[in-house]
């Protein structure tokens, strides 16, 4: 795979969770993940499994993220064995309203694994980006 | 592979950044990484590959998190595919004095590869646990 190959991976499944993020729409986000993901949330919580995932984000979506919408920009993409591609992404989540309002930067890691005939996300950690940082 | 394998290689590495951490040697912490290592720290900011992150750990034994201790906790070990060995860990640290004194948690995730004879730290995640978390 030439990294042009991983870069264009992982940015289909940003573009991904970015449009289910958007939808506000949790079992969209949670079908990019394998079904035994983890997931690592900002407030260092623990995820495990694709339906947690989504039923986690759904939530948020319900509530603290009402309205809200996100921005990956793709940082770096390469494959550390094959069969495991690392992408390393930016998010910058703007919220309308409520404790959560105004914009916030992230910064995530994906581990993509091949399932079946797509990849899926096999591990996602993700830190807020110090304001100061 | 058995999950009991998986978990002793994580504990194995954990083990070594753990020492390093607790002698102040960011040289000795660098070591446990792949030459090309990813690394994304709890503020969010990205250091690219072993000598980075050596300097990067070697200015904060000095300074922040000077005379500090930490200890891992794995959580979970498990291949996810042949060669990509995924950790999921705890951190307490214990700083004595200054800005960041007293006990702080974090949750990282680890991705080790097979670096010719023994496993490395391709990709680090941290996150901070929030305190009502």
């Amino acid at each position: 795979m030439t990294p042009a190959d991983a870069s264009a991976i992982a940015e289909e499944t940003l573009a991904r969770l970015e449009r289910a993020w958007n939808a506000g729409d949790g079992t969209a986000f949670g079908v990019a993940f394998a079904d035994d993901a983890d997931f690592v949330d900002i407030r260092g919580g623990r995820h495990r499994g694709r339906d947690a995932v989504a039923a986690g984000h759904q939530a948020l979506f319900d509530t603290l993220y009402a309205g809200s919408t996100v921005r990956y920009q793709l940082e770096t993409a390469r494959m550390i064995t094959p069969g495991s591609l690392v992408a390393i992404a930016g998010a910058a989540l703007d919220t309308p309203a409520g404790p959560a309002a105004g914009i916030s930067h992230a910064r995530l890691t994906a581990v993509l694994t091949p399932d079946d005939e797509a990849w899926s996300v096999a591990v996602f950690h993700n830190t807020r980006v110090a304001s100061d940082a």
